[in-house]
């Protein structure tokens, strides 16, 4: 090795990475992982959705609105065959990542590179990204409409008088939305109660940053922090994706089944095999999990 | 799915997704693949190279010259605590993208994006990469110097006489570089006997575009053919790399045993466990994969 200067990655490149990494940490029972696959959702699947995905991530660090970067980031990691790959988790890295664009003594719109991390002082906190939440327009909220038009996503039915505004509807829910005025952050306050991802929109990124702080205090390659850090997430909360798909009482149970194997009395690598059977998929878990690596790159994690 | 119009990937995510889906197909005995670390060289530093590389096929797409291309692939590659993770790889990568840059009828300097693989025609051509090659200059050869500045690469002694242009020197070698007019071409000649990658730039990536063929003509996955490909490959031709790191009769050996694993008669897997613990690591054989499934993707291969 040698003196010469490393280019650093820029912020875009990590939320990339967070992506990566993500799917690299094994195991993570019930998600698709670099030991486990689902028939038709495979690993290289998320490889490519990840690939696909950072030119999303470019627009975003480039200060560009976060629902554009959000719809570019989707239609980038659709361009594979296995279908949705990480979509709660580029809706969490996009304002993660226009928060750092924006972040004092920045705002030059330029995808900062990190030359051993100091990014000029610049500081990825959850004030930060609150503030990018705040800021986001009903323009935002029609492109994250926009996004369901690449790929299918497992949600809930909308609550009653809701029905106009089922993201489902993709595109075609527009014109609903701009009746209201409903802005991107007021469309994640009505899903809130349903989908943990939402509830990151709403809640400061709570869980982002305590999984950040987890996965760089924990010791180890960086892949063995993320399952460890996502076994201790799912066992601290039900995952509202495997509420979603299954039922409250499944999604209890895989919390517990975490609880289970933290406590050493289940092995995580049996539980993963039993989850993929069963179908179990703790994907707002994972999500969660990928916004807490970025955090965690941007505080300087090495790989 | 909808009718949206992806965006495509750009010529440039195509090497980097190359770089990726070689590491992900599993199992190619001997080297780091997503079910196969070495102690200290492990999946995610690969993921986290090819995170890092994409700024110099960028530079590449962008037509940039071919070694400064390079240097900065390795410059972002070796962001991470692995070490050498693909460098080969990138060296037949930046040639392979930067052909596709000054295809006909481009050749406008951007990076195409790919909308349903039309590339306006453009087709990646053993004629093209071969044109960028004797295009390339002793600049570029220099810059080639520079990046062994990044990494520490596994590479043979210099032949007599040649001792002042051992790679390992990095930037220290230019002056001589200078002196001799060495052109890359020249560099890569004067290696051609004893590194496969060299071999490719001067040959006219002769096994990179079998290997795309074979990947485009398997079936399955493409980790699944990514495996099968390398084991062809390997079966094929003793590996430069292996010889580099331990012998000729080791090399030739590990070519009978993919020939028998190919033959049925030993069981891949096993070969890979047995191939790690003896430290014997097709690297060269890998790198023209990666080659391969840039060349495969260009062509239309999907995900």
């Amino acid at each position: 090795m040698s003196g010469s200067r490393a280019p650093g990655r820029t912020v875009a490149e990590n939320a990339q990475l967070a992506l990566l990494l993500e799917v690299t940490g094994t195991p993570k029972p019930g998600n698709v992982d670099r030991e486990h696959d689902y028939p038709d959702l495979r690993f290289e699947h998320f490889v490519t959705g990840a690939v696909g995905a950072l030119e999303g991530f470019r627009t975003a660090a480039a200060g560009e609105p976060v629902g554009a970067a959000f719809e570019r980031a989707i239609a980038g990691m659709a361009e594979q065959r296995g279908g949705n790959t990480q979509f709660g988790a580029a809706l969490l890295l996009c304002p993660l990542v226009a928060a750092m664009a924006r972040a004092p003594p920045g705002g030059n719109g330029e995808d900062v590179r990190d030359g051993g991390n100091d990014r000029n002082d610049r500081e990825l906190t959850p004030a930060g990204v609150a503030a990018v939440v705040e800021a986001a327009t009903v323009a935002d909220a029609a492109d994250f409409y926009r996004a369901f038009e690449y790929v299918d996503v497992a949600v809930d039915d909308p609550p009653t008088g809701m029905e106009a505004l089922d993201v489902r509807r993709g595109e075609a829910a527009i014109p609903e939305l701009e009746a209201r005025g409903l802005t991107l952050a007021g469309v994640m306050e009505r899903s809130a109660d349903v989908d943990g991802v939402a509830r990151e929109w709403v809640g400061g990124f709570e869980r982002s940053f305590r999984a950040a702080e987890r996965i760089a205090a924990l010791d180890g390659p960086v892949p063995e922090r993320t399952a460890r850090a996502f076994l201790e997430a799912l066992a601290d909360e039900p995952d509202t994706f495997v509420r979603t798909q299954h039922d409250a009482a499944t999604a209890r149970e895989a919390t517990e089944r975490a609880r289970a194997a933290l406590d050493g009395d289940v092995d995580p690598d049996e539980l993963a095999d039993e989850f993929v059977d069963r179908g179990i998929n703790p994907g707002t878990t994972a999500d969660v999990i990928a916004a807490g690596l970025f955090i965690a790159l941007e505080r300087g994690l090495s790989v």
